[in-house]
């Protein structure tokens, strides 16, 4: 998030260049959403420095160790923290989102992470980025291992009859003892078992692999859409994927991402979406796309369109759903590179709209209505300014029209704010 | 932490047998330090459920999510978490201690400590748990790559001019491309420098590997000493190999444990002293003993004394210097099962001391006017009550007699509250 989603936003005169290492510019950013009564906040994340710092800031604090320091500075908003399967242990990361979770009283959520790239694998001992289906073993397996975790203790395990001096019951903690083909885990978590059993589960690829694997897991799925037709395309199939994986397609949620640039007029909205794109460094936002279409240096001109002869993306081994959503893009609309770089540089893919607050309702109201989503991702340019002008002028829009609530509730977990059900531990029969 | 130091504290009519998963019961321990100007707040650790949770709260929250919750919740003191150079990796640790150093403004230390026992390896793939000298080893080149990544940006890195759209000078990263024993590791930390440079280095281990490793990195060393000569010959030796390392003996501060049960008068300290040793489930003590010792499980007889033919520390892979004290302390006092169990479910081998306030103060400025201890590492037996007995009784004293601060001073880092230092970046010639 830092300054805002457009990568030029840190340029304008109101953004702090600092403010992605400033714990009161997210604590600022959590009050405003949770004036817009928002289910959650969201952290993206991957393990390495992303390229040259030269064009952008770069790097974050860790999304767990912030979103635990926002957790006690709000009261209702959940908290959805990035993390890779590839690059952690399910013993430790389950234990962290089991405390978060505790900490937070049931607002924890994992966005479920493959991690793309060399860079990252090179930080962690490989010499080379797994392949694209070998990450998603893993992270199966990870899931498994780290839901045996979880239910490693029944909710009323603690007995706490002091007179007896019987604190626990040990007949209610199930090592999960698991051997498998990327980890083996003895033991029983050393945290109870959590408020809402265990994070809420989130997910954000879209290739094939991606959507089998949110289909099995996911309980909310955020995405980039370009076009109406298209995220309808994509919320009819996650949801009848996850009907044929056993599952009731109520209990996952589509989430496209949206990039909203406001104004109180047509007119205002295109001149601050034109004044983003004037502080965009094309020269950095070319090298950046040759590194996303895994093309070489140089290969790109900026005021020509894309080479014709591009790989397919069974070929690619990053992220593959996002590499066809851009070729996609650039090809439907003949963009060239540099319109290509405005058009990313504004949400790197997610949809970006300028407009007022009427119109960036309709948006809303029309994915909505319309079968392509059952919420939204919404990722301002500029940050906190354009969050401020959503919550004071679109929020109260969508409230008249009935499709956000007016308040919190009293306090619920993150999976009650969602309509979801809390998860049965796997070692007791009925629902908890 | 959770109820206190002695493991039959949750018994207690005012204990809550469910504190150690309870938020506010830790930002008020933290109020009550920072009431009591203590310098850090340090939480030991283990990645996994020890034993049985039949007799004793069991599970914890992970204390780097726990501080960070705590990091918002206070003002002054330091945050010290355990976390394990056997079961972690450098690049997710050293980032996540970098974004708690950053969130706190300057207080984030780090316990390093490589985790005895199986059951621990087990949770991470191992079989058994890897050998003392090895762990060592592991840890060594950990820090290593630690202090790698936490220079991988110079403190002037950030550039920040918007008007020439630069945020960073890439000169200024400094990927530690470390290709080791253990670990291989890349790229540059995607957190810029905090702070403090890193967080503040603590140690725990008291065997020769221990030793030699704190010589060589460690800043704080928390110790268990039962008496004031092993004290004395403890600070003694630590400071002179710290010298023969190369470092000043002034930069490495020791820091042993100590339970204080206080009462108005001696007798009044004594009875409370009975009340807790009165609650202990002595079965329980039996098998924990026994695994402390690497004894077969029945060996002991709770009113005899241990037997004779126990095996060297240098047959001990766990927790070495632990196990010498235990056995030392039992020898020497003649102590059976029994009285040995009542000594350690007070501090587990650090020292309990019952008295008035008075005494309490005459203890610890008897071993720090006399070259064991530059600091204390206050463990109260029962908790929240014994934080606040002693903040309110003894702190006082400790004041009067110029031992303690009477205030905290403006906004400083952990480290210079220790007095020492900020480390200069690896990359950079002068201190900064």
């Amino acid at each position: 998030m830092s300054t805002g989603h457009h990568e030029a936003s840190w340029r304008l005169p109101e953004s702090d260049p600092y403010a992605h290492v400033d714990l009161d510019h997210y604590v600022r950013l959590a009050r405003i959403a949770e004036r817009g009564t928002f289910d959650s906040l969201f952290l993206a994340d991957g393990p390495h420095l992303w390229g040259s710092i030269a064009q952008r800031p770069a790097g974050a604090l860790e999304p767990l160790t912030l979103l635990t320091a926002l957790a006690t500075a709000t009261e209702h908003i959940g908290l959805i923290a990035t993390a890779s399967t590839s690059y952690n242990s399910p013993y430790n990361l389950a234990r962290k989102f089991a405390s978060l979770d505790i900490i937070s009283g049931g607002r924890a959520g994992w966005n479920i992470v493959t991690t793309a790239g060399a860079e990252a694998a090179r930080n962690f001992g490989l010499d080379a980025e797994p392949a694209h289906a070998e990450r998603y073993a893993r992270a199966a397996e990870f899931l498994d291992v780290a839901l045996k975790l979880w239910d490693s203790w029944e909710d009323d395990a603690i007995v706490a009859d002091k007179a007896a001096g019987v604190w626990g019951d040990d007949a209610k903690i199930h090592p999960p003892r698991h051997q498998g083909t990327y980890f083996s885990v003895e033991g029983a978590l050393n945290v109870p078992r959590s408020p809402q059993g265990y994070p809420l589960l989130v997910q954000a690829g879209s290739s094939e692999d991606g959507k089998a694997f949110a289909a099995r897991y996911a309980e909310a799925v955020i995405t980039a859409q370009q076009t109406l037709r298209d995220a309808q395309a994509f919320y009819g199939d996650l949801k009848s994927r996850t009907a044929q994986a056993g599952r009731d397609p109520e209990h996952i949620k589509v989430l496209p991402g949206i990039v909203p640039v406001i104004g109180a007029t047509e007119a205002e909205a295109r001149a601050a979406e034109q004044l983003l794109e004037d502080h965009i460094v094309y020269d950095h936002g070319v090298s950046r796309l040759e590194s996303l279409l895994q093309l070489p240096s140089g290969t790109l001109e900026l005021d020509a369109q894309l080479p014709a002869d591009l790989p397919p993306e069974s070929a690619i081994e990053g992220a593959k759903s996002r590499y066809t959503l851009i070729v996609e893009l650039a090809r439907r609309e003949r963009l060239t590179v540099r319109q290509l770089i405005g058009r990313l540089g504004g949400g790197r893919g997610h949809l970006t709209f300028a407009g007022t607050p009427e119109q960036v309702a309709d948006q809303i109201e029309t994915w909505f209505t319309q079968g392509a989503a059952d919420g939204f991702n919404i990722m301002p340019a500029v940050l906190p300014s354009g969050l401020e002008t959503f919550v004071e002028h679109v929020v109260p829009i969508l409230r008249t029209r009935g499709l956000l609530r007016t308040a919190y509730g009293p306090r619920q977990t993150l999976r009650e704010r969602y309509g979801l059900p809390r998860p049965a531990n796997q070692h007791t029969a009925a629902l908890v």
